[in-house]
């Protein structure tokens, strides 16, 4: 792991880095406890690291929490180049959309793959970071849309993860069945007029978690909008079940 | 409005009074912000006004969070003796109970009348206590159960009421009507394995609310069964809505 660049404000010092292939940014306060909990947060499909609702929770998390933070750009998002498949999954959205026909099966499919394509590249960034941050640091995740397909299989497949928060979500077979295999505690935060995702798969994923520690968020709010009280609620759900008391 | 004992243990003070045939109890910290707020606790059918969780979190608001809290009895409950109607429907509850037969109209009907007649009796206990408080003290309200159906009347019909977090209820017209003249923001709690309430009822009460603050947080958990990190959840939602920034 590469640290490119450096720059700090209001308490957060900001690097950028690079692992192998993958670009990502990592946010820590300048004054770090101990054991203070990382949380990764993984980005929605079209944006990318440092999109605006990742840097504003990042920078809040660092300064008001102490929490370290960490995003990596998924495959073919942000400075990362996109492949050709992910460039034919791109133009049939695209077409998807001009000729007003749904485009659900189409990003389902897509994330699936991106999401896929991402879990060994997170695992990597975690085995990179915590020499950085001490080995017992805490690790937690979150996400919304991509960000939550992502974080499904990865919860599902890394057990340094120890609590994660979650978001409304395309759902196939391959998240359902993760879902059913997360036994860590986990939060699900639902845009309740999602105008892409019906309510119902909010419902059944909340269901599917093997955990008994789980708890459903639903707020009015389009797609991909979450009110900002719930970014101070997350920050309690890590801290609840990720600094020992 | 008559106060008829007093004790102070960890900094909060906590009073009996009697208001006409009311019994309650009022719980404030010992130094008292200006402004800070004044919390009705609405128990459930069955409980009384110092119900264990009440007074957990009762004293949990005043001693960390500053707020002031009050609960009544509802009518036949606690100290209060029942009338001849209560007690046929108590007596109707136990015959089904013993014959195995659903209670949940018996309930819903029993509620609606104890609902009913709570309401001017809260709005006499803001009358008596604002003057004690301060005449500019915001006002919430909580209540699960038939603390949930009388909040539900009681704020829609009281402009005092400022922000109210309610949980699952056995759900009758009265109270969705109610629900649809609230527009001031609301918390709604739902057991998530409620053996005596549908789920469908929190959903449909969720969507009744016509305020666009609202919040639903669903939690494993049966009947009456909250997890604790939902008062401290609660207490950020009042101060959200009632503290001034």
């Amino acid at each position: 792991m590469n640290f490119t660049t450096e720059t700090s404000a209001e308490g957060v010092i900001e690097r950028d880095f690079v692992l192998d292939d993958v670009t990502g940014v990592l946010w820590t306060p300048e004054t770090r406890r101990d054991n203070a909990p990382l949380i990764l947060m993984g980005h929605s499909g079209g944006l990318h690291k440092r999109a605006p609702g990742i840097t504003a929770r990042a920078t809040r998390y660092a300064a008001d929490h102490g929490f370290s933070v960490a995003a990596i750009d998924a495959p073919g998002h942000g400075d990362r180049p996109r492949n050709a498949k992910d460039r034919e999954w791109v133009a049939a959205m695209m077409r998807a959309r001009e000729a007003g026909e749904p485009i659900g099966p189409i990003v389902a499919e897509y994330n699936t793959d991106l999401a896929e394509r991402a879990v060994p590249e997170w695992r990597a960034t975690i085995d990179a970071l915590l020499p950085e941050l001490g080995p017992e640091t805490p690790v937690g995740y979150g996400g919304v849309t991509l960000g939550t397909a992502t974080g499904l299989l990865l919860t599902a497949a890394e057990p340094r993860i120890r609590a994660a928060s979650f978001g409304s979500v395309l759902l196939f077979d391959a998240l359902t069945e993760a879902a059913r295999k997360i036994t860590v505690p986990v939060q699900l935060l639902a845009a309740w007029d999602d105008e892409e995702i019906p309510r119902e798969y909010a419902l059944t994923l909340f269901d599917a978690f093997a955990t008994p520690h789980k708890t459903l968020h639903a707020n009015p709010g389009r797609h991909n909008q979450t009110p900002w009280h719930e970014a101070e609620t997350t920050a309690r759900f890590y801290t609840r079940h990720l600094i020992p008391t």
